[in-house]
């Protein structure tokens, strides 16, 4: 067995100054912020609410989300949806493809315990998931997803469709078609809000055009699920999906920040932050003890939230910051969707001083993606400002299967 | 505590096919053949092996590496450290600056049943040092590390070593001076061998200058420390350097087969792969069940070694390939020195016929940079051919505290 000496950065009650780093913070302001505008949102449009837990991978933040209205959550992998149901969260849709014969026995024993549902788009991915719920007796849930622009998975269109539901028919003692997942995963980064209203517009015409053909041939569809956290807005005033599956609102990264919005665009706070340690400092470098292991960078290195120190580099172990010279700015740490660009030439007068970064300082930056990031951790450090509230886990952690 | 649903993707005596995925793998073979290479050219050279551990995370690897004639570990992180002491590896140097009493007083307290070393560049990690290690009434090795062109960690030149080696020297009943770290970690993906050459022939004069100026203040320099997969022939030509700590040689990655190789680079084999499983497939694109949890991508997609099919994207959960018309080529599987580039027109008479992909057929990827994707698994799946061998966890997984 694997010999571990893991222990949780830090304790409730904990000042920020005795938190370990690397470490994995939440603002509870920013958190219950968003966590407030999403349910509001959702709720007003009528449109049932099912967080992508993906993003988090942690029980309490989706029990924090069902207390706040969501009807379940998104998974994207069966051991992730083992996490939930196991913690008690009852409804779940795996909002992907799933194939083989022991992924998918762990997933119909999940279903006798609590409402299972999966995506589908090919014909091997529906045999199987019959001869899976027929061994352990159960019926499953399935979502006939659609490629609604995003060129991954889906099937192209109605025909492909009307054939797979004929086939979901034919298992219909094991199988139940539930609807149709119409998520356009490219859509979220699209920086123009007009780019993205367009991108769920062609997503919502082309889900009624499948939905049609499906119900013209007897079909009956209660559900159209998708939408992220870049593009809910526009999934909830389609008045086509029945459901959103947002993920990063609770966490927020700075990718998401660099998205323009407009006025329909509710404000979402940069909740998550890594916390490191400066371990090495020479005259304008800094070097912290936080690299590849604690932040994911492939959409770029984070950003500092260090007042007039900016991000050089990031390598396996290290982020080594730089400090401006006259210029200095401060990435605000509380809105994701301030500029987080270079600083206009004025803003040096608004931020506060500053410091100097010697060993044993310690700072905070702004991960570049949450999802991933999320997943390089073992615990969240929920923070009451600069005190610790609590240390929630990181249960689904490493649930890759 | 986290509700954990792990178990490994496979068992001892497994075909390919019955492992579960994302799924590790390690070719025995070529990973026998990289050992041997590396501890044949350091013995050769009378220079000492110290492998890097913080690449493999992995007691089963290390226990290899010792068994091939290295010395001990390196390691990045304390927590790693603790790993691989508790493990039974009793000589690990922290090739990195550490601070804070937490962390220290763990340090410290390894020392009183390993072998330890740790590298300072800064008064403040020497003060604190002397501190923990007088509370646990120990004594620890220090290395002090240069910067020799990374612009990272390190002190700038011969003033700045003596100033900490007056410093050490003050504590000489918890300090000990071992000698010097002189890694260019930036050299190890130059491209061209001649400049990775320049690169460590720089660095060695400037450790040259540094022990004449700490040898002329009444040091002991006994080591000189550093090298990489990339750059360890020089640093063995050097005749400076008295250990060397390659860590990414026993895995390889598509990043380092990008390096050109002379006369004098041994060949290294590709022998970590990423096993994924096809869960969509529609027309010449193929989904894979891989995805930024299962790779890490700073260094760019992984790459195919599916012959004829290429990656398109990867996203957090995972990875397209699409099917190349007409000039289908293989990736090399084995060696990682082959051209990861566009294949020679020529080349598609040389390689396997392509087959259409459809879910659940299983595909390999090489990682694009393996420190990272490693600590993405909990478990290598070690393979003799197409047949598990053993499973190794992934012991200093999460190990960045």
């Amino acid at each position: 067995m694997a010999i571990t000496t893991k222990r949780a950065p830090a304790r409730a009650g904990d000042g920020l100054g005795a938190v370990d780093t690397p470490a994995l913070l939440v603002d509870l302001d920013a958190f219950d912020a968003n966590l407030a505008v999403m349910a509001q949102r959702a709720a007003q449009a009528g449109v049932r609410l099912r967080p992508h837990a993906k993003a988090h991978k942690s029980l309490e933040i989706a029990r924090r989300q069902m207390a706040a209205g969501a009807v379940g959550v998104c998974c994207q992998k069966v051991s992730e949806a083992e996490v939930f149901v196991r913690g008690g969260i009852l409804d779940v849709l795996v909002s992907n493809q799933v194939v083989g014969a022991r992924k998918l026995d762990r997933l119909a024993m999940l279903a006798r315990t609590a409402r299972v549902a999966v995506c589908v788009d090919h014909p091997v991915q529906v045999a199987q998931l019959a001869a899976a719920a027929r061994k352990r007796s159960v019926r499953i849930d399935v979502l006939i997803e659609i490629d609604v622009g995003m060129g991954r998975c889906g099937v192209a269109g109605p025909d492909e469709a009307v054939a797979l539901w004929q086939l979901i028919r034919s298992h219909s003692g094991e199988l139940h078609l539930r609807g149709l997942q119409a998520y356009q995963g490219r859509a979220q980064h699209l920086r123009d809000p007009q780019e993205r209203r367009d991108a769920i517009n062609h997503a919502a015409v082309k889900a009624v055009q499948v939905r049609r053909a499906l119900q013209a041939e007897g079909a009956v569809i209660t559900e159209i699920t998708g939408g992220g956290t870049g593009t809910y807005v526009n999934e909830l005033d389609s008045g086509i999906y029945t459901e959103i599956q947002p993920g990063s609102y609770v966490l927020m990264d700075a990718d998401y920040g660099r998205n323009h919005s407009d006025e329909r665009d509710a404000p979402l706070r940069q909740v998550i932050h890594v916390l490191a340690t400066v371990i090495s400092a020479h005259g304008d470098r800094a070097v912290l003890d936080a690299g590849l292991k604690a932040l994911s960078a492939e959409c770029g290195p984070p950003l500092s939230a260090e007042p007039g120190w900016l991000v050089a580099s990031i390598s396996d172990e290290h982020v080594v910051l730089r400090r401006q010279g006259g210029a200095a700015f401060a990435l605000s740490s509380t809105s994701a969707s301030a500029s987080m660009d270079a600083p206009a030439p004025g803003l040096a007068a608004l931020v506060p001083a500053v410091r100097s970064l010697e060993p044993g300082d310690k700072v905070r930056l702004v991960p570049s993606h949450c999802d991933p990031t999320v997943n390089l951790h073992d615990w969240y450090v929920a923070l009451d400002g600069d005190k610790v509230d609590a240390i929630w886990p990181v249960d689904a952690r490493g649930a890759v299967f």
